[in-house]
């Protein structure tokens, strides 16, 4: 199937990029497709504005839903969320691989959220889980969470991760 | 007492906006001095990168903690980081101020979790909660939902908001 990996990390020898780089391999030999939105190198910008968008409704006052139907009804989406959108028109599965930063996504990868899945691309009202735009997608979290080895053993701030994590770790 | 009010939408006369105004008129009339970190107005860059610091830990690999740590204790820190850290040490009452998009904060505000809050300087291990490093600061988030009056009618998308905001509301 076609994978699409979106993904998000600074450093490309980290632990999260080998397990994108494990990830990608592992899919390709199994005969899949795979596309990597590398975030990161591809200097993706996380920031929902103006710049989101060629054509313009409201020049006056920017409402971001507004913008965001018009520029989906007319194809006035700036070229670097159309890629994206394109890109995840031709996915089957989606992983998102990302360290936990502050309880949550990288603020990079929250900005794809916030810019891609635009009102009237991705949601609309009445069009949303069982009745949305994507049924048939499958998705998938791929999550890394931070700190040395010293800081997973005992008596350390995370303790021994073995204990929660049970045969995966063993 | 010092109010730092965190400010994250792209539209200055949005509802957002306006709360931002009247919060900030009534703290300065109840004689509370206030700073907002207008992160939209002052383009604020939530990307962690090597961008955030002057100095370097280790110019082979990125790691962000690291390079945090490092940056705190030789005063390496860019000067946007620099700026937002002393607003935060100056602040009694730390007021976050933002629509949620997608569940959570636009990416703008999520990066100033990411970049502002570094290691060695908000957090370090053992250094959490009552024994982090603002024990004595307030915080108050202020969230605005989006969606048109309609949508907040019988039978629309999100049905009517007063039967569960109460008498706030009435």
């Amino acid at each position: 199937m076609n994978v699409l990996m979106i993904y998000a990390h600074p450093e490309p020898t980290s632990f999260t990029g080998a397990l994108k780089d494990a990830g990608v391999a592992t899919l390709r030999q199994a005969g899949h497709a795979v596309v990597v939105s590398d975030l990161y190198a591809e200097r993706f910008d996380p920031v929902a504005g103006r710049h989101d968008f060629n054509a313009v409704a409201d020049a006056e006052r920017f409402h971001y839903q507004t913008e965001q139907a018009h520029a989906h009804g007319t194809g006035g989406f700036a070229a670097d969320l159309v890629r994206e959108q394109q890109r995840l028109r031709d996915a089957d599965l989606v992983v998102w691989l990302y360290p936990i930063w502050w309880g949550g996504m990288p603020a990079i990868l929250k900005g794809w959220f916030d810019r891609v899945l635009a009102f009237g691309f991705a949601y609309a009202d009445g069009r949303r889980f069982d009745s949305g735009f994507f049924p048939d997608k499958r998705g998938l979290l791929c999550l890394s969470t931070g700190g040395t080895r010293q800081r997973f053993s005992v008596g350390d701030a995370y303790g021994v991760s073995r204990l929660c994590c049970g045969r995966h770790s063993a």
